[in-house]
């Protein structure tokens, strides 16, 4: 059987974005929803852009995080950990989840253009905090903002990876390589969330002094295509 | 009278690098050191490969500091604070100081992937503390690495500017155009020097992991050259 992604969070833009473009590559994607008749709706909405035969369904967050293989985090940081707590006893033993939230200030009423401190050093190593034993994690996705996830246009941006399991890390390149044009990057150990995170309050900044909505970082020097 | 740039701690690999590239486009190069024979022998060697008219003298620090109109400060972050300290009397009003230093925690000890928190939130926030009045700042060239200075290939990299200051900034976006293939972006605020701080701790994991000494950046989406 063909795994299954939940994106949680997944009516959100940047939870929608990464569901449109993971369904579109051929994946059956599990929109997540605190209210399941949202989920249903975005669900819809996807299948009839994307045509044919997407594999598309909407649920409430906890019934797509018990049936997925895959759980993408998409939430606000706000709402992270209430939502991780909640689905402590739901995981199935060998989820693997990706963390793409960001503790941007915005969260709480300040600017997108800074971040809150999170006591665990990121909003990553926040959410392994709250996994139980046997769920695995990786963060990715951060910095590809919603406006770039939309479009049907490939991507300019490199995606880092970052995790302390490899399988995780590499289930999570793997994602990135379905979006075409993003090049997944090993960006260490789960700590360096912290920097890609940050990273993706000064694309905010950046859009924001140069007027676009879709500013993206590629590395170079690089051994890699 | 032409511009006179210092570049304190110029003897090290990331200032001598500068020095170099900035020799070469024509600039008049103060380099600094704790010990003057060293920067006098940093000079000749700078001077000797660039030939030809090259400005480059040799100085301590504090006579550096005190003849330039631009001081682009590179010494490593463990010793930069006593530096500032030192040079608080020493300015002329009117300089600009360019920060280019990280607080990577292998200047105590620890590893160049990590960062040190700086209780002002970033190197280039520390040392606005302990400028005086009347001499302006500018956070730059954090993430041009020394390997990719040394040599005379156009650089692959965008140099992210920060700062509180908008001359400051412009003097220091006017400095990256100088280095061929660097492209000078406008990083906000001074406050943001943090991210762009730990973008290097970040660029220096992956010239581990993909074993290579010259990771840049690139931003994608600006409508710039």
């Amino acid at each position: 059987m063909a795994r299954k992604i939940a994106i949680l969070g997944g009516t959100g833009a940047e939870g929608s974005g990464l569901a449109f473009r993971l369904a579109k590559a051929g994946e059956h994607v599990l929109i997540g929803s605190r209210e399941s008749p949202r989920a249903h709706q975005t669900a819809r909405v996807l299948r009839e852009r994307i045509g044919g035969a997407a594999q598309i369904e909407g649920l409430d967050n906890a019934s797509a995080a018990a049936a997925c293989d895959i759980a993408v985090l998409t939430v606000p940081f706000s709402g992270a950990a209430a939502l991780l707590k909640q689905l402590k006893s739901v995981w199935k033993p060998g989820t693997i989840v990706i963390d793409t939230t960001v503790p941007l200030a915005a969260t709480v009423g300040g600017a997108a253009t800074r971040l809150l401190g999170v006591w665990q050093g990121s909003a990553a190593e926040q959410t392994k905090e709250l996994l139980p034993p046997g769920v695995s994690l990786a963060a990715a996705f951060q910095n590809l903002g919603a406006e770039t996830l939309r479009g049907d246009a490939p991507v300019d941006c490199d995606v880092l990876v970052c995790g302390d399991d490899e399988k995780a890390k590499q289930v999570a390149s793997e994602l990135v390589g379905l979006i075409p044009g993003a090049r997944a990057l090993n960006g260490g150990k789960l700590e360096n969330a912290r920097i890609v995170e940050s990273l993706t309050a000064l694309l905010i900044g950046l859009n924001m002094r140069y007027k676009v909505h879709g500013a993206g970082i590629r590395f170079t020097g690089l051994p890699l295509k």
